[in-house]
């Protein structure tokens, strides 16, 4: 700090800048601290989608006049321990007069094998890394970045593609398929969180629009080659002591066709709209 | 672009982020096309001040519902216009919707020997690469990222410290030299701009004030070994067709004294505020 650029030492090769804007991506009911370590978190994400190591972050603030001095001190002391926790060295930054309060920040990361979307094969097998829906009961402030999940799967060559949820897997699946591709679900196998079965209950429908929906679920949706699934589910359990869910796979796409089937009907889920926003 | 994050392939050792909030930085008077350039100039600037190459943008932009797709245009083509113009890649960036138009850019660069500040030494002498004041009138827009300055600086060993001039001349100044460490000024030598001139013309008193106050220069200050410095000042002018400005050199300061004073008179510089502003 202090000078005109960080000097940075690592071999980063990933980079990706995420923002929060008051009253867009959190307001007065989440405490600063929710709100600076969310602004970490959702770069931390992407860097995990990617398979990557997250390395350094530069933060640049945009602050109305009157911005109290308590919500700022909790916002930087939790994204500087949020920093910590997860190995990263927040480098440098920049601060602005607005007056929207608003933040960016920009993160690097380490990746020998990026992993990218629409890279899976006709016939690869769809997995997401844990339950989805409802986020917005807390999960979207207090979710933790799949570093780990993201890591092990950018070493295991059998993954294909993957891609953080952010705006709903309805809406995501379509860019983790491409162009080409066409995933097909078994809406069954998709796993509700705890906060989608205390709201939805047994209503089946509900439950169904809540995981294919919701945006901000931050886990990992990724495919495997078919040959491998097996082998790479037990990889799964031995690293991580729990089980990762499979729930469709990559079928040919006709074109102009649905992006999104039910693979037991075959028919279209395309009208499933994701978590539509701007940001 | 499309992924969670964008891979890239340099050896970055260096990263910077600048913001640009409309109403504070740029405003209607500002077209989009120079707004745009701006952004990315701000930064380029201080990779320059570093004496780097610049590598790799990201770019987050804050827009709010009404904004124009003519202005968005403009804005976006001149900074992709001006990526290319200084062998830069814009990687990728985030859209958030935000009542306050504004972006933020970070760029990476590369430098074998960064430049910093607060690293001169006693008996340095300062130069300034080129004429100050006015900026006002235009060349805070217009202006030139001195790259090529900030590479070749880099690339002598003699050359102690460096910074670009962002607030002023006297506020800027003894954040090169530090702590321990005065500017002793000889304000005939600071070059004036032509704008400066114009306004001022000869009166001699509001020259000084301009040249050591107004902000946005753009301009590289940096300190050369005293034995090097006849040698430096013939190198510069073979490499750029033009003359360094000598403007002074780095004394002792005593603990609690002047950072800033007049190298005939002794008599401190202080008072001379730079241009006061949060971004």
């Amino acid at each position: 700090m202090g000078d005109d650029c960080a000097v940075t030492d690592s071999r980063a090769n990933l980079i990706t800048c995420d923002s929060l804007v008051y009253g867009r991506h959190f307001d007065d009911s989440a405490t600063p601290r929710l709100a600076g370590a969310k602004l970490l978190k959702r770069n931390l994400s992407d860097v995990a989608a990617m398979g990557g190591l997250p390395c350094e972050a530069v933060v640049a603030m945009f602050l109305p006049k009157n911005v109290s001095i308590a919500w700022l001190e909790g916002f930087t002391k939790s994204l500087a321990k949020c920093a910590v926790d997860h190995s990263t060295a927040i480098v440098g930054g920049d601060i602005a007069e607005s007056p929207t309060l608003a933040a960016t920040l920009t993160l690097t990361g380490r990746a020998r094998r990026p992993l990218t979307r629409g890279t899976g094969n006709v016939g690869d097998v769809i997995y997401v890394g844990g339950p989805l829906g409802m986020s917005i009961k807390g999960h979207h402030l207090t979710f933790e970045p799949r570093i780990e999940q993201g890591m092990f799967l950018a070493s295991a060559p059998e993954v294909t593609s993957c891609m953080d949820l952010t705006d709903g897997l309805a809406k995501d699946l379509p860019s983790l398929a491409g162009e080409k591709l066409c995933a097909a679900l078994d809406p069954d196998e998709i796993p509700p969180s705890s906060e989608t079965i205390e709201e939805c209950g047994d209503d089946y429908e509900k439950i169904i629009r809540h995981v294919l929906c919701d945006g901000e679920d931050y886990e990992l949706v990724f495919s495997v080659k078919p040959e491998a699934a097996e082998s790479f589910e037990r990889a799964w359990e031995d690293r991580f002591g729990g089980p990762v869910f499979r729930i469709g796979k990559f079928v040919a796409r006709e074109s102009g066709g649905p992006r999104l089937v039910d693979a037991k009907t075959g028919e279209s889920l395309d009208d499933y709209h994701g978590y539509e926003h701007l940001g």
